[in-house]
């Protein structure tokens, strides 16, 4: 029996609650194959369109409404963990009711630590949520000093948040506690909720977005999985993507990954962030493998019938 | 050591992040009190204030930007649960840091069974989010033919939900899990996210809300819980409440307690739930107290000090 922690796109989950119900039941009958095969799963999430929509549309409330309290981006990212964690629970729960499988699903509301010190604070370059005009975006920024706002792809000004490293997982016990009793676990939605170690040594939130490649990886070397999935739109990682030449990869190491990403092989903030959230995750259990793959394939990609394999 | 249910009332936190982190921070000494003293606590709460902020507040922003989706009641319940969880778990373990005690704190995502054909649904009663005229009711109406929306005390219409009994808690298992292995674990949120089983024997969301005090009880009966705590504004459930012979119960039987009840002396909406809660509780678990304080003063309550008991 493997371990294997599988991260899924918040783009693959749709923008609506009717379009993300549908698309996790039909990605539920691959994800459960999984179990199927005697292997126990620990699922991760992406967030992008779901917290986005959460804290702009709340946001726009308190706008309308002044009754309406504004929402910070860790709360909003707990709101989604939450909202996604319980579609998920659910609709695995109803493919293993289907099956007769007698498994339980539990989602884990995850805090996921980053460094008070990283870099990516001093340079916030995450949009998050939707457009304002430059004057909007003024008052806003005057409203709240800790807001950055900039010109984004010139149709106007968002948001920009940092996207700090994950370091730990606040609820990594609870994570285990359940998987080593056969549970399947939903953790880490939207890359964790953000928070930063004070002073006094406790945890406090932080207005920041966790590449929830990057929060996988970490969730994968926490739970020492035996392998780390990617699932993504492709069935292979490909280079000269798009091109006549595209030349799909099965299989390669850390070192030769690295190389290609160097040679700008992969979309940054597209394939880029999968492929270096597999080289860490690879080079830091060298027993793991990680594999990215399209969801449909997944049971297909353990045994190397579709998907790239990334190993140390 | 025993083990204890406690129920907070969502109207405790507060109507911003604001608040509601200020007021989990001074529950938390309370909280972690009872840890200290020996006892190993599960920690359920409310959510009126919370769930109709998310949900009004979302509902908003799509009435005014047709590019938002609406969300259910299951939905905004799932991101009440994430958000309240969230701070509750991070106010209750910067309080276990202080202390330097090494518990560890969870949220579960929880879904709670209500029957499919419980009278509630015939006559949707519970009111949740803002008013709104009688002409945008019928056009709310005319949208979506589940939504009922009826006159509130003469401020206009809101929409009415039914609030069924809880008969099981999906996600038992990974909370029984968790609280076995020493863990502090938050579950319940909101009553629960409310689920119908299908005929497939699979769980469905359905838009109604589980009063949180009912959602506690049968938590504490499904943990074989000592003590189920109720914690509300007041140090003891009285009689003759506010007037000049108003009299503090500090122990009664189940059977006083209904006999009380039925002479009037709780409110509906208010008192009255916590104690039929309560009577619930002790007459199911014959072996556990169940007991209504202040949240201030739940150490002492259970010694006696402060708070009603009620015992079978």
């Amino acid at each position: 029996m493997s371990r294997i922690v599988i991260a899924l796109g918040g783009n693959a989950l749709g923008n609506s609650p009717e379009e993300q119900r549908k698309k996790i039941n039909e990605a539920a009958a691959s994800l459960v194959g999984l179990i199927s095969q005697g292997h126990e799963i620990i699922i991760s999430h992406g967030n992008g369109p779901q917290v986005g929509m959460i804290q702009k549309g709340l946001n726009l409330a308190a706008e309308k409404d002044s009754s309406f309290a504004r929402f910070a981006l860790p709360e909003c990212t707990a709101m989604s963990q939450g909202y996604i964690g319980y579609h998920l629970q659910q609709g695995i729960l109803r493919e293993l009711t289907r099956q007769k499988m007698g498994w339980h699903v539990a989602t884990i509301v995850t805090q996921m630590e980053v460094a008070a010190n990283d870099p990516a604070f001093k340079d916030p370059t995450k949009p998050i949520g939707g457009f304002y005009s430059a004057k909007q975006a003024r008052e806003l920024m005057a409203e709240d000093p800790h807001l950055v706002m900039k010109a984004d792809s010139g149709r106007g000004y968002r948001q920009m948040v940092a996207s700090p490293k994950p370091i730990d997982i606040v609820e990594k016990d609870s994570i285990l506690n359940l998987l080593d009793n056969e549970f399947i676990v939903i953790a880490c939605g939207g890359g964790g909720i953000p928070v930063i170690k004070n002073q006094d040594g406790c945890y406090e939130g932080v207005p920041a977005v966790i590449d929830k490649d990057f929060a996988s990886a970490k969730l994968a070397e926490l739970v020492e999985a035996d392998y780390f999935f990617i699932l993504t739109a492709v069935e292979r990682v490909a280079i000269h993507f798009g091109e006549p030449d595209q030349e799909d990869l099965t299989e390669l190491t850390a070192a030769q990954a690295e190389a290609l990403a160097k040679e700008g092989h992969f979309a940054p903030g597209s394939m880029l962030p999968k492929v270096e959230a597999a080289i860490s995750f690879a080079k830091k259990r060298p027993e793991g493998k990680a594999v990215i793959a399209s969801l449909e394939k997944a049971p297909l990609a353990i045994s190397g019938e579709s998907g790239t394999t990334i190993f140390h």
